[in-house]
């Protein structure tokens, strides 16, 4: 009986003493995150891959992108974004900074008069081109940024000069001309941003009765991560056809259309700036995966499909890990992406 | 026996069913957060007080604010702080919106000589005042900013007119000064910003072998929360002594030295501009209430005292209970906060 009853009492024991530590263990395994916690969370990866040696994004812009109207020259474009990459490829391939990639890859998408950025910018309101640049570095998270730049020839150059050689992180307009002049970067007469395609296109917004400003495609920006495991960020944009004589858009704005941390993520805007000004679309993301433990294609998804409206635009994303997100809320982009193990692919449509 | 053994095994079966409850209850209290979650977690407050019905905070800047230069002039920069404070307390206690006072409390800051903002703005480089100012509404996040206009006495009411009455959110230079002048914001000469004070301050830095910029106290700002539950934020700046023309900083920079957003917080931020865009000062706070449940204090306290260097400037930042926190990590900022529970207080030093 006495062995019975002890019987009795140890197997409730046993049970007890099991569920007791099942209950520490789960308490401890999720305990209420810490308040005053500094240190971001684990970001949890879609992709437990090993991180890649280098990778490389780019778009050349969100939008509606008719199929009428790109069908025809798809291939064209398809040929600038492979181009872009295969640039931008091949400088992180050799050992390159995926700062000097970001400037080099922005560059040649500003000098092709496809994308509404550097040579093909659509005109204001006034039928002037003013241009906005900016580039951010995730080692420091130095940066710089231009605005309403008329003669500057590559605004993504001389945005990197404010990083590198001002205390400045955005100089605009006239000022940021005479800092152009003043350090040797290269200027161009007004006449130079003047393609036939663009001025088309102003000319017969101004025809309209709703002289509004509209969202061409073609706002470019770039992403990579080089083999020395740091990541950048840099967007150039000609803004909107038809907007006011003055107006910045999120490619200038750091944490709006451009941002770069290495502990976290590179990511390049396109699309409505104001809305991406409004929400700090590109820190958001980066918080979201410092925060949250999203991994890069998730935050990009949650700011891109729930922060933002349809319509408003995109982001490309990238991760330290080499993780590529792009995504948007608009009928296509303009995009690419390549990297280390070979891939190599651009898109314009779902 | 049957009896015996059905108590000895219903007894365990207790306990587990108990247990298991338990662990559901437990696993159900602190499961962890699902990444996809859109809803912010219920911020923590430190206060748990029951919301007030309005609440404001100003400040006049951040900096080293010299006992030698400030302590003959205190009761002069305490009495246009406390004027600045009734002004808001009394717009707020007869029902206006935290959109109006802080249009108003900053536009009163603007024309006092005493801050680094409209009437009193520092001279820039090459000798001119280029005045940023930007306000938000924490309702809608609507928002406008302009940055380096020459001529607008009151850079905010331009700020707002952007907000109300263009697409877009921000107008810079000559384009932001054809704007006030085809919606009648009131233009003045530039003598007018030409106080003998600022002019002097930027002589003797021209004559200084390093003639560099230098951050002057005075950048102004306003969060202000209204009876109506709505936050709202301001902030306006002659920016820097000495700063490159064009040079544009945070205060222009929605994300960076302004911010609200009903569901968190309104911020507004003064001191070394480009550190404030570089890590998104202004959204970031919000961001760490929104994503880490912390308090307005706990997360103005993490960004200012963690994120930011010593020295470089200080925010206030009021939640939409009324909390306020005002934090800054050089020796004192011009600030003030004041409530419907009568609470009315300024400070400079610690």
């Amino acid at each position: 009986m006495s062995r019975r009853s002890s019987s009795r009492k140890s197997e409730p024991v046993r049970v007890l003493r099991t569920a007791a530590l099942l209950l520490l263990l789960l308490a401890a395994a999720c305990a209420a995150p810490d308040p005053s916690a500094v240190e971001p969370a684990a970001p949890v990866s879609a992709e437990p891959r090993a991180r890649l040696d280098w990778a490389l994004a780019i778009h050349g812009g969100a939008g509606v992108i008719s199929k009428d109207e790109y069908e025809p020259v798809k291939e064209e474009y398809i040929a600038s974004l492979t181009a872009a990459l295969r640039l931008g490829a091949a400088l992180l391939e050799e050992g390159g900074t995926s700062l000097d990639a970001v400037e080099r890859v922005v560059t040649l998408l500003e000098d092709d008069p496809r994308f509404n950025a550097g040579k093909g910018a659509v005109f204001n309101h006034e039928g002037h081109n003013e241009l906005d640049a900016s580039i951010m570095s995730g080692d420091t998270r130095r940066c710089g940024a231009v605005a309403a730049v008329r003669t500057v020839k590559n605004p993504i150059v001389l945005a990197r000069k404010v990083m590198e050689e001002s205390k400045h992180v955005l100089l605009v307009s006239d000022g940021a001309e005479r800092f152009a002049a003043d350090h040797g970067v290269e200027r161009v007469d007004l006449e130079y941003f003047r393609t036939e395609r663009r001025w088309k296109e102003w000319m017969e917004k101004r025809a309209q009765a709703e002289a509004a400003e509209s969202a061409p495609m073609g706002t470019e920006g770039v992403v990579a991560l080089d083999r020395h495991g740091n990541l950048a960020a840099g967007t150039s944009t000609g803004g909107l056809t038809g907007k006011a004589a003055g107006r910045v858009g999120d490619s200038a704005v750091i944490g709006a259309g451009t941002y770069a941390d290495d502990r976290t993520c590179a990511v390049s805007g396109t699309g409505k700036g104001e809305e991406f000004i409004r929400f700090s679309v590109a820190y958001r993301i980066a918080a979201l995966m410092e925060h949250r433990g999203m991994s890069v294609g998730q935050a990009a998804e949650e700011v891109v499909k729930n922060v933002l409206q349809p319509g408003d635009g995109g982001v490309i994303a990238l991760d330290r890990d080499g993780n590529v997100a792009m995504v948007f809320n608009t009928p296509g982009m303009f995009r690419g992406a390549a990297d280390s193990r070979g891939r190599s692919e651009v898109a314009i449509w779902e």
